[in-house]
């Protein structure tokens, strides 16, 4: 029995779209759902309670990040992250391939890991299978992910190949090196936009004991058309009753689709990184708040929204905290664009759970301007 | 009748310590108080629930700042200062006056007010008595101030003396200008170090009708005793039936002194900006938990303090932050450092109304040691 299992309840009949509940050692959740994103060990600005008054559910914290700074030893004796940033629901962990493969001239990757350098003092790292899971087992997250190389986007489909059998490989060193029973493995699915290739990954990975899957290597530059066709195939060929977590994606529209399309987590920054640029996200496209046709606008970012934030504030004030450098306006603005992506899948769990999701989304998108940067 | 009034309801029977209240149109506080410093309409990195939890009375608010950016009209049509920031308690802003003389070389002194160049784009400005208090009006505090000349130290006598008897003569200029009713305006005691202006300041303003008195000029450079020495006489000369705010000035040793010399009211920015220097405040004295030894230090800041803070975070947690600059440390000894020097006035308070203030004074020079940068 896996740490963190899925229980699917619900699947609509039209289309993939399914409602489920994510069970794990720090409570059950609801799918499908969007994981703000705190990369070293706080999303950024905020406090857990804060999170927690916004229904936010599982977060996410990366392993390079922790790996790095202040080290995952001391986060292990501290009594794991859940008690070191004081979070008490969720959390989930990346293995750090994805930003280890980010760094691009600065690392050199062999079947046995990875090498690189450190972004923070340059000094030289190693990451591998088993140092990732390794890694990981000291945070505590509930739920770990497996080493993986996020294939670029456009990559050769030899590239492609190579590296999603090495992927494959990967994954089982990270399942034969894990060992704690209250955290589980997902593993990951790469493939590139190759059908073929992902077909292949999927295959691979339902050998082996995953308690959910990672769906990676998306929304890495290719057209968002191929990005939900190739995902389309891949979650069609994935086991429905177990967790799919799509990476690093989550705009509304593209969040909209991969759950149209069965996916049943999935966590972005971009909603916290636009805040702190001072960019507003509303049912109606962007707003920017230090634009100066704000200046003597009084009223709330979205009269419509319940935040803290839209509860409390004027567009006039939180332009006047930006143009004034003052912090407030970040957490102000990260507040509200965490609350509206959180609220936008409990929006998409209300529509599944009426039958109403297609027109959901066919309402989305006649709404839908641009909430993209 | 003031909008704002003191009410004594005790005197220590033997030094100048005194309890309390400080009726406003946005309730009634005890005195004597700590004033946080919401300088730009936010105590930085501050919500304003985070300042009713640390029982945050009054706030301070710069009027310097706000005339700047973003303008009192933009202040007076949001509904004012209190519904601009939503702090639904005290609000006491100054004049201008200190932030004005502070600038040196980019200010010019007449008679009719001073001109200067703002700090942020360098243009032209003038504040005058009458626009310090115009601007206030618009602001809608439950305080505002009088405009007056922060004399520096050291200055010359034949200086002090023309300076303290001009801003006499502005205190009646802002008194005169004075309209709104659910406002009060509290004059400001100068006089720099000499006894004699000193009085001759207080006795200048009993002549007007003031809601209460500000102590200016101290702490500006002047040894230790030179400040209590002066305060003390100057304390002793005033009428005990309105508030005493000694402005700029809110250390632990200093609070102490100046509540045993009869000061009821005081701010300072020093716990919230050394807080976001990585340093906290503590009853045996600073500590800087940016440094290494607190690396894997699992405790909170002070095991006895009971601020968010101190219940939630340990040393090794708030290090990491700071040490990985994220903001959310900032915000988290700005919690502590405030929380301290109010529960510190708490206790205060506590010890005047059991009679034992003597004794806590005295046990508090004991056990100090160093809480100032």
């Amino acid at each position: 029995m896996h740490a963190v299992t899925y229980e699917l309840l619900k699947e609509d009949a039209t289309c993939g779209a399914r409602l489920g509940k994510l069970h794990t050692p720090h409570g059950d959740f609801d799918t499908p759902m969007f994981m703000p994103v705190g990369t070293q060990a706080t999303v950024k600005t905020l406090s857990p309670e804060e999170l927690y008054a916004m229904d936010s559910q599982v977060i996410l914290s990366n392993t390079y990040h922790l790996f790095l700074r202040p080290g995952s030893d001391l986060i292990r004796r501290a009594g794991g992250l859940h008690k070191f940033m004081n979070y008490k629901r969720g959390i989930l962990t990346d293995s750090g391939g994805f930003q280890v493969f980010s760094l691009g001239a600065m690392r050199k990757i062999s079947e046995e890991g990875v090498t690189f350098r450190s972004h923070i003092d340059g000094s030289k790292k190693f990451l591998s299978p088993e140092i990732a899971t390794h890694v990981q087992e000291d945070l505590g997250s509930d739920i770990a992910m497996a080493f993986d190389e996020c294939i670029p986007y456009p990559a050769e489909f030899e590239y492609a190949k190579v590296s999603t059998q090495r992927t494959t490989r990967w994954a089982k060193r990270c399942l034969d090196s894990h060992t704690r029973p209250d955290q589980s493995l997902f593993g990951i699915v790469q493939g590139g936009i190759y059908p073929e290739l992902r077909k292949m990954s999927v295959q691979g990975l339902l050998e082996m004991d995953f308690a959910g899957y990672g769906i990676g290597g998306l929304s890495v530059g290719e057209p968002k058309e191929t990005m939900y066709d190739i995902l389309g195939q891949t979650t069609e060929l994935m086991d429905k009753h177990k967790a799919r977590y799509l990476m690093g994606v989550g705009t509304p529209d593209c969040i909209v689709e991969a759950f149209n399309l069965g996916v049943d987590m999935l966590d972005c920054v971009f909603p916290t990184r636009v805040a702190r640029n001072g960019t507003a996200m509303t049912a109606t496209g962007r707003l920017v708040v230090r634009n100066a046709k704000y200046a003597e606008d009084f009223k709330p970012i979205d009269e419509h929204c319940q935040c803290y934030t839209c509860r409390n504030f004027s567009r006039a004030y939180i332009r006047h905290l930006f143009k004034a450098e003052e912090l407030f306006a970040l957490r102000l603005l990260t507040i509200h664009n965490l609350y509206f992506l959180l609220d936008f899948a409990k929006q998409i769990r209300a529509a599944i759970a009426a039958d109403r999701f297609p027109q959901f989304r066919k309402q989305f998108w006649e709404n839908y301007r641009d909430c993209q940067l």
